[in-house]
């Protein structure tokens, strides 16, 4: 058993974790390990945004920034997922990891005149970052075999680790919790930059990528992933991304995870943002539609036992406000962070 | 809003809350407020045990136990419940509450020694008392026109407090949680006394009562309660009670409140013995048979709303190893903290 904080992160506690230091998890779980010299990480979410079929110009796009991905400096990994929106747009972002943040930062500025520089016909485009430290960053495995988002980018995974299977596990893993509540800074606010609409938006804001691999389950098991379980983790993303607002959950997307030839696959996560790590377990605790989603998931692995192939991760940040860049071209009013901010004109 | 800590009992924080300043509760509850000079409540469960119909010393023994109650110095609220447990055995309880330590103290020898004292033909006879220090002790009430069990002998209830409606929240309204983590010190031991069996247990033994109110339920809310939450929540207290020792829960009783001329009301409540509030914690958050009744009491309550007739209460303390006092005669081995310890002779 090893803490999931790693040792170079570990400081001096002026807060204390939710559990005793004799806690045994009643199930294993892994998190990322990335390599020790590794002090940042950065996540890309690069989208395009349309109505109906795929135009040209989206294809276009896709296949414009899959190449500057390839290009020096680029991510060392990245996958994509698509997902229709409240308003019926199809979205289909592609989300890249770096664990070098001088090889982003290099990278990063002419991709991003590239992306949300230039209008493209009949196409939203928008770009969400987080750069966090790691002292800002948890992930969570429930098998240490299969990385997916940023831990495909960390070198390893660990071995079984304490802080998880309880409330408040989440908080426990990210370093930065040992000395700080992580409350959070302000109001996000939108600076207009001609067409270019930006958002900056506050201290310790909270994004999760929450996901869900039923690639390898078979039978019995896939009926019950796709039928008791899919069906309220889809209620509750909606209502996130429909009701998130009154939560302080700034925006959710359900996405469904696209294979390299762009057919979708048996891959899902839930994408949001939050205004504090505290907002997010406020919901995941103890609304209902989480309940439900907790519940059907514990009936699930319950039923299943060890012998169960669905895997499930997570990825949360909780990022200081100089480690975030939103930016959105030709967007509708209620993507990502826009609809956390009054974006019609005067 | 206020805080479930009263005034007298804040201390310096060397340990956080779970949830920030500013953090609002979805919905009302309430907690017990003492007068001022009281420091230290006495709660002392006096309990028959017997096979079968009532045998005439049983009912004799409540009559005796009631005109001790009466006495000088006695309680200043008492109440009565019963259960069938694990082994078939009717055990009946009396429930007695102090808020005046030195009263209980004049009054608990002689009232001991005429309850475990002597033997009864064909009975077991039990005594469980804690007497907390208010820092290791609090309440919930679902509203504030009803008190039960401890909050009986309180002055009145508080307005609306913060710190509840989230995991976490009852260490938080426990005084002590602002300074200490409460862990449990040692393993409970079997000290014999003749024929008498004592109980050490240990520091930071924990100990809830919750209660259910279905007395002013009608019709449909009637009949959710009884079809949909409390099969649910009977299932949690038999699994407590058979298989709880595996979690650190030494014992349970899922007891039916009994009416001043003997017959059963309609109210009940699951009374049980732990560890440590952790352990307590940890099956409430996360253990199966507690998220189902979680989830029936979440889809019972969101169904009602504020028109829910249902009254839920609880009183949980933490207890110091020398405010605690166990005695059985004649019971049997899986009696109440006699679980907890190997009593079979050598």
């Amino acid at each position: 058993m090893e803490s999931a904080i790693p040792q170079n992160l570990e400081m001096k506690r002026s807060r204390h974790k939710r559990v005793p230091d004799d806690y045994q998890p009643p199930y294993p779980s892994f998190v990322a390990r990335y390599k020790p010299t590794v002090s940042r990480v950065a996540m890309a979410y690069f989208g395009v945004q349309y109505r109906g079929t795929a135009p040209t110009v989206a294809t276009a796009a896709l296949a414009e920034i899959a190449g500057t991905f390839a290009k020096e400096s680029g991510p060392s990994h990245w996958d994509r997922a698509r997902y229709i929106d409240q308003v019926g747009h199809e979205n289909v972002v592609s989300v890249a990891y770096w664990d070098d943040i001088a090889r982003f930062d290099a990278w990063f500025a002419p991709a991003r005149e590239a992306w949300t520089g230039k209008a493209r016909d009949g196409i939203g485009t928008f770009i969400e970052v987080l750069r966090p430290s790691l002292a800002r960053h948890e992930t969570l495995f429930s098998s240490s075999d299969r990385p997916e988002g940023v831990a495909a980018i960390a070198g390893r995974m660990s071995g079984e680790v304490q802080e998880h299977a309880y409330w408040g596990g989440m908080r426990d893993r990210i370093p930065l919790s040992q000395t700080d509540a992580m409350a959070p800074g302000g109001n996000p606010e939108l600076i207009r930059d001609g067409t270019r609409l930006r958002v900056e938006a506050h201290d310790n804001l909270c994004l999760i990528r929450s996901g869900q691999d039923w690639s390898d389950t078979e039978a019995s098991e896939r009926k019950l992933y796709l039928d008791e379980v899919e069906p309220v983790l889809r209620e509750g993303m909606e209502f996130l991304r429909d009701h998130g607002l009154g939560i302080d959950c700034y925006g959710n997307r359900y996405m469904r995870v696209l294979a390299a030839d762009g057919s979708v696959s048996e891959k899902s996560y839930g994408q949001s943002w939050w205004k504090s790590l505290a907002a997010l377990e406020r919901w995941a605790e103890s609304h209902p539609t989480h309940v439900k989603i907790f519940g059907a998931a514990m009936k699930y692995l319950s039923t299943l036992g060890p012998s169960a192939k669905l895997r499930l991760y997570h990825e949360v940040t909780v990022a200081a406000a100089d480690e975030q860049f939103f930016e959105y071209l030709n967007c509708h009013p209620k993507t990502g962070m826009l609809a956390a901010v009054e974006t019609a004109s005067a």
